[in-house]
């Protein structure tokens, strides 16, 4: 951390600052030049406050080094980190796609669509038991009773398991599942991420908010990590921007930008993002052709009677014609140099 | 809902379309008309999937009439609704305004700042006890300790308090807190809202997300009330925009625009939004003329050694001198017609 | 311009660094830190662009520790300026209301709404002869004999006139136009900002783009007043955010932050932010609270008949009521210390 | 378009909507319904302001059902436009890379650049002469000196160029240039764009504003094609978002969108978009798996002593292996079907 003083920053205030510094454990260095002050902090910066910092008399600016975030920091852990999925590894050069269903509804559909989206190629299984609606009158999904329709596709298929925790006291109900999905909406709870992190090594799949910067969503990841699990995979949906033809933007900026900045996977979610099953394809092929680490795809045995998001699943036709375009490109992936 | 149908949409198209409506309890009523033709739904559209409807066949778009909320909107409530904090009551015409420190750190701390707003004019006290923050190196608040100390304050003062609430686990500790805050990173926490609403009648302090939507807000309110708690207050504490030379974006105009649309009373933060002291008082007056029903503010007797915020605190002189300006004010306040 | 180096920097690294930096009469006085080296830059830093230092092998980051705008910025001239429009001063303490149609449509229109507003209380008139439209099959304004009817109407009863330009090539039939707006949509149309700084002194009133910052504001300001004229007002007409309820979100923060960073006079638009007449009024009243140093309202004399934006037009009885309004507030308005 | 009636709307209210309707040639069909009452609107709905209907004391609401442009419009031109740019073709299949300088700076550093990039297989050559720069004290660009640079560049190496056009006034000096690039910040520069669709058949590569709407940048298009030229091509070079960690935001999905919504072709700008030349070549090779039509990339022979932008330009040898990768992708791209 840097401070670049006032230019009239008088002696007591100067005085003051390094007093002030000196009680958090900070070393001040200081160096006067001839057009400015400015003070090198040592120390344990990360826990100073930035802002209190800048309100100081004497502080023209203040400006942080280092990122705020160290368990998940590619300066820190250079290898690639690969998250083992009760089989399917994901990171480091292996890619998976995760496929099935918005909401599980019925065994029926669960098992219908997890041995269709395994012949396509996928090598895990999603779904959702618990759902964040935005609203209170709509379906919220089955619960209890879908976690078991999952676990019984899983039976059928051998596919692992991904789905959603939205609330921590329901956690003894996901002893089966392989991979917990934190959502966009939960992103910032800090409460649900410290949980994840130290009651379970399962893998997280965390989802970035739709607003979220990246530092953001590294800082959530640290959250986990912080608290005790390493096996933290991110996810990019969609961000909110102005426009209107699609649900979200997707940023695929992110998988290079996030490969350099840490080492974990990064997973694509075009359905989410696009909020259209016609768009799946192309931002699959896009995402792949970019070095994502994998995908996560919506897919339904008859999408307009899908009791939600409908209109973004693919049926399994749709999937398995994007998973050969996707295999096509996969072997030119772009990979971090 | 009004359905308009594709120009070439064909006969057995539309009867899927009618079946597919009758199946969901929705009654159409077709009009055909020389260049379009359009169905109209009568029923419970509350629950039908709008996206997806817009993917059917003969389908060339959807619209819309009615908002998703029902307890929180003005239409079916026309009256003010008038929360009763403990005996301050906002809403209705009342106008009260909240302070106190961002994080509870001390009896000291608190009972001085909680004498100083009170001086001041304030009639409710707030103070952080458990604290969101984006790294899980930062302080993280006192927690249990903080509210007792919260209650010493009320007892010295006889100020109602007011706290965050960030785990559903936390609530009996809440007992004699006499509002309780849901933040902006909580505000789509729909498992944390809804228990808000089944478990309490407290009054509830919904702050917007930091790229939430109006209607989004209103959602979130919808869950509190439809479980069964109607005491919300929406608040306003800054959006995220492009702009940087403040942490976020105060929304003024949601005072106007609120009141239309709902007859829950609306409170603005003029701390969080902006991230600078001197930026509060020219706010919380502009708030005030604009016609809010309360406004909350951070209040530290000394800034630069709060644990966190510090930043945007104003020292209890400045709230005084606020308090005085938006006094003159007040009397000349926007109302809703 | 302070520039920190990398921890791995080698000495040839740093050694083109400081050559690179000399070739641009930048002196580099480095400060060796324990942990850090860093090099504070003295010399003409606004040329050196910081984007191309920070990709230099040597080097970690860097920070800008001046403004990059100098005629627009407070530091160098602490006095308010004060805009002389043909009589009406605005800026200093100096509070005007501009007032009239979006578009100009004929002399009856403009000479009766130009009477309405003046009996009401406005200083100057506006109206649009030349109109930006996104659509090229919409009304683009009456042009010449619009600008024609302006000045018919200033005849009539005295009132200045404001009106938008949109192309250098029709400066000369501004010849008789007391103050010149310049639209969000080109408000970084360099060339058109040059051009008014070189061409006239006459008082240019430049609205901010829809996703403007205000340093991209002040920057534009900058290029007019750089080119000779220093007679620019800053107006804000709302920001593109996520809300739907309204048109745009108008960021009222903006004038006190304005007032902070610059010594030019700050005018709220509250009709086109909110693309909703029944807004104006709270709005205009917030802004007048905060210590804007003028308003500029849409008044129309049949609003359901207007060529444009009628619906954002407040008819002259709602304007009057406004002014009314505004005048209590207008005594407790905020003032910078 | 379809109005929707208020639920309490009297006899006289809808016959004054029906009157006012029919005084703009617009004819009204009524359908009523048990719920709510619908008026059909048939006519050239395209000239009636939106905004100004929803204000109607009768109206509930207003629907479009068609976009506002016609001539960008796949509807009604089915068919791919593919756009000859001096020898090599854009559209309909035909991919091409454009690459080049950010500025022109000499006649060396033009010809050297335009040999490397034709070698590593670009088709197109582009340099700025005339440069949009946010600070009026920044390089402004070569201007009539660089637009001779470029044609001497073309002569040497048979490259046909591309150069941005920023006023009008200038657009005799284009006369031997291939195509004409507007820029983001001109995208809503109507004045421009009437005169480049008014004054010149030459193609246009038209940038997308870096906060406008798909709808936005098709309307701008629209305003070239309805004045006279239908060469042109849609340009995405990042639009502004929270995210920090690169200077823009690419939008990669309006590929298969724009290609849905218009017959245009689509270029993406993987350089302005990101700042950074390392993350050029992912998003090139994203952008080309989805189906764009073109790109157009920075390349300089000395990035860091380029006078602007210098931190996004990749070298000759990076483009060259950039090429590599993206032909390998190049016959797996995504194609609407």
């Amino acid at each position: 951390m840097i401070i670049i003083l006032k230019k009239d920053a008088d002696k007591s205030q100067v005085e003051n600052l390094k007093n002030w510094l000196a009680a958090r454990n900070i070393t001040p260095h200081v160096s006067e030049g001839a057009h400015e002050t400015l003070i090198g902090c040592v120390g344990d910066v990360a826990k100073i406050d930035v802002g209190l910092v800048q309100q100081l008399s004497a502080v023209e600016s203040v400006q942080r080094i280092q990122e705020p975030y160290k368990a998940a920091n590619r300066k820190f852990h250079p290898d690639d980190t690969v998250v083992d999925c009760s089989g399917p590894k994901i990171g480091g050069g292996n890619f998976q796609v995760i496929a099935g269903p918005c909401s599980v509804e019925s065994e029926e559909q669960m098992v219908g669509i997890a041995k269709a989206v395994k012949a396509a190629g996928a090598t895990l299984l999603r779904g959702g038991a618990f759902k964040p609606r935005t609203s209170p009158y709509a379906f919220q999904g089955l619960g209890k009773k879908g976690l078991e329709l999952l676990i019984e596709a899983r039976k059928e298929t051998g596919l692992p398991i991904v789905t959603e925790l939205m609330a921590i006291e329901h956690l003894p109900l996901f002893n089966d599942v392989d991979v917990i999905q934190i959502g966009a909406r939960n992103m910032q709870n800090f409460d649900l991420l410290r949980e994840v992190g130290a009651q379970t090594k399962k893998p997280i799949l965390l989802k970035r908010g739709m607003s979220a910067t990246l530092q953001e969503l590294l800082m959530s990841a640290e959250y986990i990590m912080a608290s005790g699990n390493p096996n933290v995979m991110l996810c990019e949906r969609g961000i909110r921007t102005f426009e209107t033809a699609t649900r979200n933007t997707i940023d695929l900026t992110v998988i290079p930008v996030l490969k350099r900045l840490s080492h974990l996977p990064v997973i694509i979610d075009p359905s989410h993002s696009t909020g259209s099953a016609k768009l799946v394809e192309p931002l699959a092929m896009g995402a792949t052709a970019m070095g994502a680490d994998g995908l996560i795809i919506e897919v339904h045995n008859n999408p307009p009677c899908a009791l939600c998001d409908g209109a973004q699943s693919q049926t399994p036709e749709m999937f398995a014609e994007t998973m050969k375009k996707i295999a096509n490109i996969r072997p030119y992936a772009w990979e971090r140099s």
